[in-house]
């Protein structure tokens, strides 16, 4: 270590207080021994395989540092959820590393702690374990969050084939549109929304809804998946690159969500910003025609929407989006990347 | 995200031609879908459980942000390894986050990636997924690392119980005092060390020998175990806690290097330095007596030293230091904490 061992702030708990007091609590399995121990066993269920996704955010990158901490919480623990749920897993387990930077407040950390508790309730997963750490450059918050499927059942990125239908969650580009509400970009004027149709975009920015419900659905009838994390039009063609496979992308099919529609209508957003944008959160999925039916049907059944929007063809590499009439649409295509 | 998606810097790889050059070649197995996927499948055999822990690195806290990226990428991995180790489990996967700060070259991650392989190889383990992301404040290391063992045979620190014998493997301090040459530290000057001296307690800081091989003996004979990563005293103190025991700690028993022995002889390093310092990343059990003959034949076979260092005691909680004349030894006892 490369700093005094025995500097603690004063007025704030010590780290294994921290833990004691705050991350304990939310680590009540057997496999997880209180957080007392610095490494955890799993339960695994025989006839099962194991899942694991692993994505960190950083402050400033992935979230304002000011955003409020319940959130950045559960924005964090969710985007591994919305991978989970991608791939068919149901989530059961997750580690938390946290590198807090030096003017961190226990207030802060009580705040964080209850969006985790909030969102262990409402998707049944536990924490088993992680550290906390110091970070002098900023808040880092890495969660590897672990599922479980049937053996064998994992839905990956690499199985479309030529003609599978192309289906997505929910709509798309909300949180893309939200973070320009939500940062105070100046083109938001021009978009013409009420209050409550920014807040419903800025929210989805913030809080993203991962379809866990949605897991079933897709090992049953999915030849491949993905979450739409970085950008429709640019995941897609990750989807793509890793099947071998092209796609044609019917722009007028892509679900839009009222604000959406009328911020694209009143001019200042473009559909770019929708397709391109990202921390959607939904899923996209590659269904053989002759699942269709069932597809449809098991999303209902746990009332997702999911809409088809083209499909893939023999024709690689690449995404081609086209319009209404057929004609091909001129996009940037490319997904997010980090640097 | 809250940046332009579309910003890469000029003359360095995007991230996903980051993730194909340096990262995919580390992820052969065929569960970690050679990275083309975002979450891995983890291979789990009948009748074992899984072991998972998971720790990160922040520069300037763990490591200097000008240490060979080698180096830390060995270090980072290897600080999980050896939770494993102490949990009786053998590693054979991980998944890495790197934060990268903004200022981060395509030379960097090629050493870093170097150093994975090099381990990878020593330790027979695999990369299978995570990702890499930005980190406006500094470079942050983040490993989670799996491991399996027999079902029912990760050694936690919660069994301990009393009269067991406590034997830690190695050699203390030898990280501690490294550190303090590596920082260029004043005091060094007083212990009057050679460079070769010298440089073997800083290698001992920079690149921990974590003690996978004694995997078998922890499961085989021990009641509680954990490395020793935030100092001897106060690791034990925690082991202590977790098992609702106390312990004396017999300080002329404690295996020092021959630089720490002198070191310590010549002045200006007290055995508190190497008894409170972190970094060791050696082993601490608990053995039960009738257990020890079979745990030291255990740690011989594998070549690991292993020392017997005191024991574990009803009068919880906290640990008695006392030296070779029995006499209670005054010492500071807290171990490391983050903040």
């Amino acid at each position: 270590m490369a700093h005094d061992p025995h500097a603690v702030a004063p007025g704030r708990p010590g780290e294994f207080d921290l833990i004691a007091d705050y991350f304990a609590p939310l680590a009540s399995r057997p496999g997880a021994f209180g957080l007392l121990d610095d490494a955890a066993c799993l339960p695994v269920r025989p006839g099962t395989d194991v899942v694991v996704t692993k994505d960190a955010l950083a402050a400033n990158v992935h979230f304002l540092e000011t955003d409020p901490p319940d959130l950045i919480a559960r924005k964090a623990l969710r985007v591994n959820l919305s991978d989970l749920a991608a791939k068919g897993a149901e989530p059961f387990a997750y580690f938390l590393s946290i590198a807090l930077p030096p003017d961190w407040a226990e207030a802060w950390i009580a705040d964080f702690a209850r969006g985790l508790r909030e969102d262990q309730e409402t998707y049944g997963v536990d924490l088993y374990g992680g550290d906390t750490l110091k970070s002098p450059g900023g808040l880092v918050v890495s969660i590897t969050a672990i599922g479980h499927l049937p053996a064998g059942a994992m839905v990956t990125r690499l199985g479309g084939r030529s003609d599978d239908l192309l289906f997505v969650t929910g709509t798309i580009g909300d949180a893309a549109l939200g973070l320009k509400v939500h940062a105070g970009a100046p083109e938001v004027a021009e978009w013409r929304l009420s209050p409550a149709e920014q807040a419903q975009l800025r929210d989805r920015y913030l809080l993203p809804q991962p379809r866990v419900a949605l897991c079933e659905a897709v090992r049953s009838h999915a030849s491949a998946a993905m979450d739409v994390s970085d950008g429709l039009l640019g995941d897609l063609g990750k989807l793509c690159r890793a099947s071998g496979l092209g796609a044609v992308l019917k722009s007028d099919r892509v679900p839009l969500s009222a604000p959406v529609a009328t911020a694209i209508q009143n001019g200042g957003a473009g559909l770019d910003l929708a397709l391109d944008g990202g921390d959607d959160y939904e899923v996209l999925v590659a269904i053989p025609p002759d699942r269709r039916t069932g597809f449809e049907a098991a999303a209902a059944a746990v009332g997702i929407s999911a809409t088809e929007i083209g499909s893939l063809t023999k024709f690689a590499p690449g995404v081609s989006v086209i319009d209404a009439g057929g004609e091909t649409v001129q996009m940037r295509s490319r997904s997010f990347e980090h640097f």
